[in-house]
């Protein structure tokens, strides 16, 4: 895109939640789109954005939005999803059908053969996936659970340099994660939650699909054991997780720090706006610390640390994402950007005033 | 020992810190022992306990109790220590070889051939190694790293009934357990720490010891794999750990459960006052979680939960166990009375009159 | 009452939330009352209390009881109320008016012309009110709101001795007073809220009724000006207030904290099971503080500490009280203790067996 | 200052202390200044700043730069001071004696009759002071007390308005605000400590004299009262004050509110680049609150909220200032850049080459 070309209207569906609000935020500010619709369930619909979410920075035109129903008839080209897993399936079904283009965070379809779960950096190429989608125009595009971002990108490098043979995972996740209002005070004041529902199956099964090949038609999925467990601590952004490896092949620690320092992806090729210039960075020193290093790349970057031996796997080292940026919002963000750029998530820009007009105008 | 018996007079080393404290105020309601000394660094040596400590709940006659200097001339047959490892190991040796009985939190005698590094309901044999110590009357016993208290515990029930070959370890630390001041509030608060010095090498062997085998006058190591990652988090008391285990023979999840759950050793054969009812207590439902669960068998009890098969080792669950309690103080004391009743701590009880006048009186 | 009488046959209203667990935990100890019916919200009713609630420590036979809906058929003859204020008024009344004794903790009727607002230390002579009544053998008394009891208990050894003119107040109070779920963790962390939806009007109003001077039928409220101000701070338990008080007379600051470390009421005369030895305790140094003081006198004792001249009023200083103890549950105990023993609250206490067939039994 | 100006040469005193580092953070991308100088105390003198901070995102030149000795023969025109109150008084001094402008953060001549004590938006014209120093070139200057700045900033358009009689003040501090180290996480968590030495003589004194009056050489002090009571909350950044006001004159809240959003001052006029936009906002809703409102205006915007009628004074509000930016270093980088822009910190610009020869160059 340049400069001069029309912004691609978009919307977002569960704007009122925690993952809807910090990408309404990052949207509001961004280069390439403009949000022409706020959805959310059925007690918000109909009042103004600024009465629902508390927002101090953004723009007046985006407080004074009136919320819509999560129907597909809202008037934009492209929809972020942020809804809950109980309800997105359907909606984001039925946007696809209708002709729009979803991106969604929701895990309802990640793991469906014909949907690309995708980290822009790891796997572009998978959303040629969407091509195989069963409908018209429209097509949905998934990024990972928000400790699969983090996790994923820091063994890619080690997938390709190394071989990656298993991976143990106990995770530090930050209350942030749970959504609005998630955790009650009184749980987590204090007190670490030794359980998170459904996530280890989700940190289990989705870095295979990522890391996967694409042959044809089909994902092969990356041959690695995984294991995990997942812990919710007193910490408002950033998820930490400590990672122990088996390699496929040997490694020195300045190897793996080389590889993780110089890892670089297609947003950056591409210098997409929400693209990090450094995706992975090594810290040294007693970090990655949540509060000290979340913000890094504006939350894109992931940062390690703590790389030392393992007795038992071959490494072991500490990784840290900013949980509902690089592991939510920003990667939805990114992975639009990707799509529009690779040409694979196409619109009729032209058609972009006719945009205001409540009738959604999908690229045919 | 009966009600009868006179009390036998002990001295806390290091009385002023935040172990220390633990152990003035176990110590301070305690039906054997009868505090008759308190000791700490230079700065405070002179000064009244109450003046240096906050103890609103002890007895006015500690509270009013000058602190002494660490030297073995203390009036008491029996020293706690919970000094810092930096000046431990001396003063620990010292106070050994004018005669005294020194029960040690430190690490720095841990590790030595000759002094028993004991969990009573793990290995109270191991005891014995203090007959082959240099001393003539006094000797040093230890017990193990706070995390390592909890761990070896749970892990003890699962090598008796199915043998462990490797258990991997991630931990969850509080930050008493960095003693005082210890950590910066500015460094832990809305945030963790992957690293606490020295941590991971004292998991990673101490256990070994621990649960190794007795052999006329040696130790033989437990053949087991042991990899640990710690980190610090905002939680003031309570370390929580995600352990792996792979065993040696195959068990159910039921099997794995009744073993914790009907452990029992030698404390709990002996009564001892410190002693819980139930050493290991297996919790369901998201537990266990360190404000909830952390004062369960008044700390001394670990807990367990989320047991579930691991894709990687075989299983995996979460421990619980109050790092200031059963992690230091509590199994000092518990080690202190399993030495005495079985005979193995002696001292001269009728000389206890003379303790008030500042020589010390130890059993030949 | 005496070691040999029975027990009087109590019910819990609202028994599942975190004022109603700490009823429970309190009662199922308690040396006069049994706990003979635990009622909650329909989403309870049927359920096994220990499978709604999280209580590791209590009896096997509270955590085994079915939840039984709030109708006034429950088989005791005392409820402790510990209902919603959007369901508390009118079911307490139901309550009252088929004959149950009712010690209610909620809002409705506290200031109500015929319903006693007791602190027992403070205004155990206001139980009569219960006399005016509409009900036949009921009747409802009535707890003040977490902060107000700290506060007036501390107040009322000045108005006694030097008489008080205006009170400025800022509370920092725990979440744990918000109920639970209550707060989100999101909005707490690392953050306070300046802002208590109802707070600032009952600490302004209910003190001037609880030191009101009982006239025949009639309670004249104190004289005095209150102006509150609340905030929600990221502590678990433990109410902390500043107060600045105008004096009618002079007084110097010895002789307020004789004032208070002296004070002792009602509950202490008659020795009742809950009274706390100190009703209130000053303390010196940078105190009080909650965690470190919340639990003094078993949650019943009120801490202040650091008073000091005030430029505009005549003295300042900080107050303590545990929020669900002698903010909520303990205070509704000791005023059903105070009620029973000065036989203002009087049952059959014969009947005591056909408690047991579901038939309340109140003594006429 | 224009583009084309060279920049000033700036040195940061106690650069590795918490106000030091945010100094150093803000300075290096400010537009005017350039620092050519990191000083700190002995035990750093000679190490890389970067090898004693942790600033992922300062520039390598800083990260790189050697840490010199508090004396004044720093390379640099202008010295930002962060010392520590024990030190602060006798170096400023050393500074100001041998020429140096002192833009000092420390408490130490805050009050002295020839200091300014300045809050540019209330009292830029104070800055005059400087010419009764007693030094020949070089000057100091002050910023007040991290609550101070704050509350006062909030007071100056009621004083304008309406007139102010009393204040009475209750803070709620962040831990940032006690430095690095400063509290021990044991302390603090799940805790507030209800003293924080001398602050309340600073609150109660330090706003007379920036709210008092320059005639002539003489600042004559605000006539009002003022009553603080500090506590230390467990927040990391943020200090929030509960404060009750006594009026001169009646105001209705709609007045008072729009004293404060449309207040303005020097700095604004000036538009000096670390000038908020908007020096007051208020806030409505369950605000301010310290994580969500304390970066507004990139920290330098003092937000109120909660304003109401108080039974005692005349109304009551709640106010949040960013501790370390509007409470400290940003404080103390707007009255450098407003004494330059008005020309009372004057500087020989085009010596500035010389800056890397080790010579301190002021203009005469």
């Amino acid at each position: 895109m340049t400069q001069n070309e029309p912004k691609i209207a978009v919307g977002v569906l569960g704007a009122t939640g925690s993952v809807g609000c910090k990408l309404v935020e990052m949207l509001s500010k961004h280069p390439w789109f403009t949000i022409t619709a706020l959805a959310a369930s059925e007690q918000s619909v109909g009042q103004c954005y600024g009465d629902v979410v508390t927002g101090e920075d953004l723009p007046k035109e985006i407080l004074q939005r009136r919320i819509e129903a999560c129907e597909p008839n809202l008037p934009c080209q492209l929809v972020f999803s942020a809804l809950d897993a109980h309800v997105a399936g359907d909606i984001e079904e039925a946007f696809a059908r209708k002709g729009y283009v979803v991106v969604s965070n929701a895990k309802n379809h990640r793991l469906r053969d014909d949907v690309p779960l995708v980290i822009p950096e790891v796997n572009s190429d998978h959303l040629q996936l969407v091509k195989q989608q069963p409908y018209d125009a429209g097509m949905i595009v998934t990024n990972p659970n928000c400790v699969v971002v983090g996790l994923t990108l820091a063994l890619k490098p080690l997938v390709d340099a190394f071989g990656v043979q298993s991976v143990h995972v106990v995770t530090m996740q930050a209350i942030s994660g749970a959504g609005y209002p998630g955790m009650s005070a009184i749980d987590i004041t204090d007190n670490v939650i030794p359980y998170i529902c459904g996530e280890e199956e989700k940190i289990e099964n989705e870095p295979k699909k990522i890391l996967g090949t694409l042959k044809g038609d089909t994902i092969f999925p990356a041959d690695m054991v995984i294991s995990a467990q997942s812990n919710r601590v007193p910490v408002s952004d950033g998820h930490l997780v400590c990672v122990s490896v088996k390699l496929k092949t040997t490694a020195t620690e300045e190897h793996i720090i080389e590889a993780w320092n110089t890892f670089s992806g297609v947003p950056q090729q591409l210098q997409l706006p929400t693209a990090p210039h450094q995706p992975i960075r090594y810290l040294h020193g007693p970090s990655p610390q949540p509060r000290r290093h979340r913000n890094i790349g504006e939350g894109m970057t992931v940062c390690v640390g703590q790389l030392r031996p393992c007795a038992i796997f071959d490494v072991k080292f500490t990784l840290l994402s900013h949980n509902t940026i690089r592991g939510a919002a920003g990667s939805a963000i990114l992975n639009a950007e990707c799509g529009v750029r690779l040409d694979i998530l196409t619109f009729d820009l032209q058609s972009n005033v006719k945009m205001s007009s409540l009738t959604p105008q999908v690229s045919s």
